[in-house]
């Protein structure tokens, strides 16, 4: 139970920790800076409860009891600088960013002497941006990946641990290299695919274009799907982990390739086996249960 | 009013149309022919009613009033030869094949006195396989493509219109070339790069493959669900379609290794514009009403 939570960057994320943490006791107050000023009145709008909102990041710090970094990754060491001028040193700063080394080398190079931090990331979203899309449900079920700064067994982290299980979310703790490279798969990956489809079908004729969103059922109308979520989060992503998803684009692109080649042969026996096999995988995510629903037509 | 209507072919999309068809009363009687003998018990065990079943294809053409072909596309030589030697001059023929052109060149060029055939292709489907999975409501404010064997004006186009009109969809009719282009890249480019994506996944060691399944939310689940598709459906669209699904695949993997290069030269702005531009076609698609909905939690 903390007497209050700071959410710095109240978009999506942010808000559906300040509906989760609500729902679950886990405080009655719920401090908001988002540097976004329409924030103010859009929480008025959403009837939002039990929220203070702060127009300054200072005094917002100021009185934090326990806050959560719910910002692009680049804007970090602004309020990392922030942290250190303003925020007591006993306070724990958590955060959801989708990338972990850079913050990780942030934090101990400049930082580790201001204040208590523990990196953590909510693998868990929607299409959808904006306090007003939020849900406390969003966490249910899905992981949380801790990257610890330092010791892997301090207060801070059980502390943390504990938040994120209040939320409905399983932990896992592992280094913000191996977060990084998995999450470049599993994620920033896709969405750079995603992205790149999407500003393929852009480039084509008019006519193309209106038949594509016509005809977007066929498939396309998935990627497009992602390509929904927050671009500044996403250039943020893309910036810091480029080496990794380098990487992995390449194995990606050598894959498509080959099946292209294999198309091309009409190798039709190894083609067949190749889909076969993926229908495994999928499998697995069904019985993870991180598969959703999707309706067709909703 | 149909007498009946044969469905050759029950899978998802052969058993969504009966469903349809019975509940729009399009006709009293399905007939069924499928290759898979599994079918005939399933149908008694998913109680279907108002359906025969045929274990003969002849047997079950020479009964039929209008049959729709629900095959995967490189089985219709086999079953157009059934066609001519057992099929009414009169009885109309349609399809759901996803590929137009060579079944146009096929009908045209050795078959066109035998039967009538309007070829179509109703963008509408699942994740899901199999008759259990069918729908009356999946064709419900989807687009159908009619792509006419010969003159665009005849009877039988319209029968076969007012047809998919009853199980609700719209029409649009076009050339086969056309449809071929446009579909591969709505939807036969977006399979192939999901199936890329998961078979990138698959070669990874086994601890990481575990966390793939994990960690999925992040994105990756999105490009298994498109895999869980018939994998002879989608292998039959590969082959056939190779030569405009190859000149995609060289547009899409040149935008992306664009976009990695300008991760690697930080141009920060210009990264930001283009993921702002993705999401216009986005919106164009939620207006279209094509998006669905997505349940995380579910």
């Amino acid at each position: 139970m903390f007497k209050n939570i700071l959410i710095i960057g109240f978009g999506l994320i942010g808000s559906s920790i300040a509906r989760g943490a609500l729902k679950a006791k886990i405080t009655n107050q719920i401090l908001v800076y988002d540097k976004d000023k329409t924030v103010k009145n859009r929480l008025k709008k959403a009837k939002f409860k039990k929220v203070q909102y702060f127009s300054s990041v200072s005094e917002a710090i100021k009185n934090a009891n326990f806050i959560v970094i719910c910002t692009p990754v680049l804007q970090y060491e602004g309020i990392f600088k922030y942290l250190k001028n303003n925020n007591n040193i006993t306070t724990i700063v958590t955060d959801v960013g989708s990338t972990k080394s850079n913050i990780v080398k942030l934090y101990n190079d400049s930082y580790k002497n201001d204040f208590k931090f523990v990196p953590s990331h909510p693998i868990a979203g929607t299409e959808k941006s904006g306090l007003e899309h939020g849900f406390a449900e969003l966490f249910h079920d899905r992981y949380n990946i801790i990257c610890p700064v330092g010791n892997k067994k301090n207060k801070s982290i059980t502390i943390v641990k504990d938040f994120w299980r209040k939320l409905g979310m399983q932990v896992d703790i592992m280094s913000a290299k191996k977060h990084d490279k998995i999450l470049g798969l599993t994620s920033h990956l896709p969405h750079l695919i995603a992205y790149s489809l999407v500003l393929t079908a852009m480039k084509k004729e008019k006519t193309m274009k209106s038949s594509i969103v016509k005809y977007s059922a066929g498939g396309f109308r998935d990627f497009t799907r992602i390509t929904e979520n927050n671009p500044n989060f996403w250039r943020d992503v893309f910036l810091v982990n480029q080496n990794i998803i380098h990487d992995f684009s390449k194995s990606f692109i050598s894959e498509m390739k080959k099946l292209n080649l294999e198309m091309k042969q009409k190798k039709s026996s190894l083609l067949l086996s190749k889909l076969e096999k993926t229908r495994k995988v999928r499998k697995s995510i069904i019985k993870a249960k991180m598969a959703g629903k999707f309706i067709p037509n909703d």
